[in-house]
């Protein structure tokens, strides 16, 4: 007999079915037990008739139960399974960690990822990921659509992408290697070799001191660049439709996690921009609030102000996403192209989703000899690069691109507060397990 | 004017139009120039009338080109362009390592890995990477069909699947972490937590000292476990259905690529299984050949014998696909489950395709108790392995996966020769750039 899930049992009433699961929560009353079935696609109760192995049942026991699917008003869906055979195939112990069957999880986010095995048979935990899975998927097939080529690049490199001071050492036979902060330097390539539009969505590695609510040291970042572009412009107007083509996704597979978790959606359509010089006179004037310089000397927007670029951008400008724009030069990575008109600006953006950054993109430099004096004025030396700048010399279109994190767009998309819930083993400075 | 690309210029004949892309070759006759221009969608001719400018023109600039899309069936594909405006993007130099626009490159594989920029220009390294980006994008198809999540596990791990010998160490902060050889753990860690199905397309990392033309120490791993199964066939016969599904995307949508690369596709459906001691006889009776001792102490079926099963599945049973089924428990990692009537032989398999394995997989233990015999009985001290074990204690339905290697699966279904053709920035003992 061939199991049946959940929900195909709840769409059989009349039949005999067999269902298989996690035992989610049990109840004897007057003889009768009755028995909350889990699996992937929800629940379904089973009655057991004077049986005393169904009422001893522990729950997260895995069993598998047999009988007729019968339609029952009163019953969890309208559908209950009147049970004439129990098969524990895995009996849990009768103490657990915390129970998985309570309204939201009553474990702290520590016990949670130390016992991750049981927070993620959490419903609530279930939908987080379901939802993620949505975006990545609706993030492929935005692209695919607009001819992009899914590729997979190297996360073992030679160098950094950005310098070497946030790069893990690997050590590679007899030789140094690096974790890769990011598929830039790939991507570009590819670009430049013909490929025109490629995208990856792959793990990358930060060795970042950081220990915030917004930082792993491991996380998927969603990757994509383009050639032939005019400006960063379209980089962004593409952001704007991925983004929308995203969400219809979720709204349109993942209903019921969202109801769930008590998520709403971002608006879609065209996202208010503002030119990061601006945005510093708007946070001194509105909110009191000076920007400290970064590590490159110059003011930098940092966590705090992007939370204050959120507020503002919600109550005066009705959106919960915003591009900035126009970075300071010195403040990118040496491939960024500078303003024509200003090289001290950038052609570059961030998109803040909820008072938090999620995308990083912008304009890339294309020609060899501007490259070359980019990394050198940031006292890179032309040569560590060589087999990143060689191929600018054969003839290279201008590009752009830019990179999403999955974790942070699903922690802001659910409003979950802390990136290690939207993230199924996070890797941080203390955690390397499970 | 919105730039067309060389495919949307073919059907655009009697409009003006903008295109832009690659210098693929130049050939001046009587004060006409006649460029072919490359772009990501395929070649068009553009023709200059007295322009010492296109003339002059070297291969693999980057230009854009305006004029009159003109039906001109003596010209590659039935429509020209017309030039009347020419823009030299980035120009490429008069000499390149080697010619792009020859039918075959004609640079050894060294020079074309060193050159990759350059060698991924050519229409068929181009092919190569569009049918493997076809293959994945049909498995997740095929799974995301059948309910499977995908999901990203983390490759910065605390210790290895299968003892430590072919890990990569990292220095994580102040500890030592390792690259992760491949999801398993997680991926079951993941069905056991409810999700019953997931799937993975990531790296994964190998330190093998290999040198061979179907090995690399960094590729991507196909990966899809299952919960709820009554066996490994039940992991053969998906397998079986998404191969069909992947090899149907292939020949739906890179119908040009396999054309230009003279590849042919496998048949679709059931595959012959042979259980290795069957293997072995035949290996000895058909080709007086035995396997040697693997690292197991018992003989084990080498490149060189996959190569002979697969000659033999290829002549006798007309297929170029092969599973090899039962083998040794004592040649499978600690996590596989016996076979009850004779626990000297495993529910695992291997896919062979064309004389090379391709995939492997199996039932996995699921019983905490025999898990941790198993781990005892090959010395490793299962404290090791807690936060691996642990999980196995709430409740473990019977489960089992596979991992199928893309690029290896991409070589052999092109007959390219060599995985490195198959990979785009390859990682050997050699080769840690580009």
């Amino acid at each position: 007999m061939a199991r049946s899930t959940a929900c195909e049992a709840r769409g059989a009433a009349g039949t005999r079915v067999e269902v298989a699961g996690w035992v989610h929560r049990v109840r004897t009353l007057g003889g009768v037990t009755f028995v909350i079935l889990r699996d992937r696609t929800g629940l379904i109760q089973c009655v057991f008739e004077r049986s005393p192995a169904a009422a001893r049942l522990s729950c997260e026991s895995v069993i598998a139960v047999k009988g007729l699917a019968v339609a029952e008003p009163r019953a969890l869906s309208g559908v209950e399974v009147r049970a004439d055979d129990l098969e524990v195939i895995a009996p849990a112990p009768g103490v657990l960690p915390f129970e998985v069957n309570t309204k939201t999880l009553r474990a702290n986010l520590d016990l949670q990822l130390q016992e991750r095995a049981l927070s993620l048979r959490h419903p609530m935990t279930q939908a987080v990921f379901r939802v993620q899975a949505a975006l990545a998927r609706g993030f492929r097939r935005a692209l695919e659509t607009r001819g992009f080529l899914e590729v997979h690049t190297p996360k073992l490199v030679a160098s950094g992408t950005e310098g070497g001071a946030e790069l893990f050492p690997v050590r590679y036979f007899d030789r140094q290697a690096y974790l890769a902060q990011s598929p830039q330097f790939y991507k570009q390539m590819l670009v430049l070799s013909g490929f025109e539009r490629v995208f990856e969505a792959g793990p990358v590695f930060r060795a970042e001191n950081h220990n915030t609510t917004r930082h792993t040291n491991e996380f998927t970042s969603l990757d994509l660049e383009m050639a032939f572009i005019q400006s960063e412009e379209d980089v962004m107007v593409l952001h704007e439709q991925i983004l929308g083509e995203m969400l219809a996704t979720v709204a349109g597979e993942c209903a019921a996690e969202l109801d769930m978790l008590g998520a709403s959606l971002p608006e879609s359509g065209p996202i208010p921009r503002l030119p990061v010089p601006e945005a510093h006179a708007l946070l001194r004037e509105r909110f009191g609030w000076t920007s400290p310089p970064g590590t490159s000397g110059v003011p930098e927007i940092n966590a705090e102000g992007e939370r204050l670029l959120g507020d503002y951008a919600r109550a005066e400008l009705g959106s919960d996403l915003l591009f900035l724009t126009s970075f300071p030069t010195a403040t990118r990575p040496a491939y960024t192209m500078p303003r024509a008109d200003d090289p001290s600006l950038s052609r570059s953006f961030d998109l803040i989703f909820r008072g938090v950054e999620v995308t990083t993109g912008g304009q890339r430099l294309n020609d060899y000899d501007a490259l070359v004096r980019s990394f050198r004025a940031r006292n890179y030396d032309p040569r560590d690069f060589e087999s990143y700048l060689n191929p600018f010399r054969f003839g290279a279109p201008p590009h752009g691109g830019m990179a999403m994190g999955l974790e942070r767009l699903t922690e802001r998309l659910l409003g979950l507060g802390n990136i290690r819930q939207a993230t199924l083993f996070p890797r941080d400075r203390d955690r390397l397990t499970p």
